[in-house]
């Protein structure tokens, strides 16, 4: 990598980070100001959960598992492999309590489910977010998979894994543009705070998946491939059998 | 390129056009049959103008003119260049009328502009999209850019080309949950055909961007760099000299 382009990156990690806290801030302060805040009781307080759990989960922690690779470059790539695979399962985590605070609601305010465009991208994307996960582990850190089967599985990993993350920002402006047409329509019109709030919320989510795209794809961050650079099973056995993965290389 | 793969490209393309095709008429339906057809007239048939010009535009034509690099891996790369310009230009065209229809629509009725989400992503769209047009035109046709200034720009505008593609299509999905929203509120609940119709719309629409997107950024159907690939305006020149730009190389 060249000299003045490394030294753009940690720039570019960093606004990344400011613009997704942004987001799971934003998100917090329309949910906790302006619809009352949270509880888990069937309530609209628990519907507010959902947004939160879902910016954090399938958006935010999303976007940095799949940054990891950039961020830590000197770093023994196993170790960078596993960080990557547990913040996904985390971000997963809070994916599921999110979708539950809906789907609690919808059943105890007897409101229909899973007629909209944004329940419909969203679950989507949210079992093929869990599939995803379930191929990654299978195919990158249990030993039965070929060397030839993972090589020729990463590029899909890749893309599929970039493009479910750009589909969860999508879902999360239907979200938005869904619960300001329910919640304030005719002050949407009259541009109230509240709505100003939300739309800045979504350019900001736009501006996550911008950066986060950015820096996954700009060809000179990529990651140079080198003898550590093998099958994971083989550096999880490493990391299991001696102090540290660095003495093997 | 590995004859296994290239044999695939047709085949995605292929796919990419019968998804994009279905995207267009089934807006058409939508607007014509379910929402009483088109006219110019100031009244709500000038607004079904507006999402047929756009996925038309900025979705179809934008989408075939990103992929003319990999349909024509033969053919000479200015003529592609020129080719790609032309598409995007129709599409830009279409786009703006689209654009004209809804403003003059909500004009018209006397309708708030620029509130929503919705608004506020595809106006930022379509002023990229024709910033994008223009830097492409200099860059990549006039005689004034360097080689190293062209070089160090082609890959910004081929990113920010997908981007504000991709931009395109979830400012569509906004459209499509808004447009039902204000229309049919009650049946999308009950799951109305319009209501499934639209979502199906956006479902294609994902399709799309997710076919035309692997089309364009697998790496073994990108077009090997070969001696032809020098700055368009050297070809223009061949082109405006010569009876065919292929006996020069």
């Amino acid at each position: 990598m060249d000299q003045p382009s490394r030294a753009q990156l940690p720039w570019f990690i960093a606004l990344s980070q400011v613009i997704g806290l942004s987001v799971v801030v934003i998100t917090g302060v329309w949910m906790g100001h302006y619809r009352g805040g949270f509880a888990w009781d069937g309530s609209s307080l628990e519907f507010n959960v959902h947004p939160l759990c879902m910016v954090i989960g399938i958006v935010f922690l999303y976007g940095d598992a799949i940054m990891v690779f950039r961020i830590f470059q000197n770093e023994s790539k196993a170790a960078v492999k596993i960080l990557h695979g547990i913040i996904q399962l985390i971000g997963l985590i809070a994916t599921i309590i999110g979708l539950v605070a809906v789907f609690e609601f919808h059943m105890e305010q007897k409101n229909p489910d899973m007629y909209s465009l944004h329940s419909w991208c969203g679950l989507i994307t949210v079992i093929l977010f869990g599939l995803q996960w379930l191929m990654g582990l299978v195919f990158f850190l249990f030993p039965g998979a070929s060397n030839w089967l993972r090589a020729k599985y990463k590029p899909l990993h890749v893309f599929f894994g970039l493009t479910l993350f750009l589909l969860a920002i999508a879902t999360a402006l239907l979200g938005i543009t869904e619960k300001l047409l329910f919640s304030i329509s005719d002050g949407y019109s009259k541009q109230v705070p509240e709505g100003i709030l939300a739309n800045v919320l979504g350019l900001l989510l736009v501006g996550f998946g911008l950066t986060v795209g950015y820096v996954v794809t700009r060809s000179e961050w990529k990651r140079p491939p080198n003898p550590e650079d093998e099958p994971l099973s083989m550096h999880f056995k490493t990391l299991t059998e001696c102090d540290s993965p660095d003495s093997q290389q």
